[in-house]
């Protein structure tokens, strides 16, 4: 089962030549974020050591913290058996979160079907993103 | 900031009627894989409190650990703040991944920029999948 493939060997791009990053916290846990990356995106999170996304909307890369100072150092880019989604352990600094959270999953389902927050925000949004 | 939202108020549908859903290991906070939920796999997960997902290639919604008894009992959901992306805390039995490891995410990048594998397998995967 041993093997030893290049990078871009391994990564099996969707038809809009993007794949899902999960991003976890390398001290909690916690998993922060998932967002897409392309090609450039990978290079550049590789080349910076910290991490860069390709935002749909916007149809162009971004570097994540690049606004509000909250990068993400990485520690580590691991890929699924099947190569079409990425693992960034990172060391998030403030909140990954643009609506002020730590993780953006702070809303967990209940016994009544509704979500509610589980955690507090760690930075206030509008001191954050000015605009 | 405070809200309590229903469940399928809150989840956002890709225009394939897909959510992808990262799936974590409870106890060891280690991310097992990610996979796509259309509603029904969400309701059979919340019904059966075990994970169901929707498979791309076979078009049709799958238990996970229906063949293999790698079942995922389900110990929390949770949803991101654009509600596109759903968290499922899991206890795991025996190996998420179908090439035996207990993690789908079993190969890291190293310094050389090549893919190694971090863990050893947890079952023989033709021993659990005969065709």
């Amino acid at each position: 089962m041993s093997e030893s493939k290049s990078l871009f060997e391994l990564i099996k791009f969707d038809s809009a030549g993007l794949v899902p990053a999960i991003v976890q916290d390398s001290s909690s846990g916690q998993v922060l974020m998932m967002a897409w990356m392309d090609r450039p995106a990978i290079e550049n999170t590789i080349r910076t050591g910290e991490t860069w996304f390709y935002s749909r909307s916007r149809k162009s890369s971004w570097h994540k913290g690049g606004t509000s100072g909250h990068i993400q150092k990485v520690d580590s880019i691991r890929v699924d058996c099947d190569g079409d989604t990425i693992l960034i352990q990172v060391s998030q600094h403030g909140g990954a979160c643009h609506n002020g959270f730590f993780s953006c999953f702070y809303r967990e389902l209940d016994k009544n079907q509704d979500w509610h927050e589980i955690t507090q925000p760690v930075f206030k949004p509008e001191s954050v993103y000015k605009s």
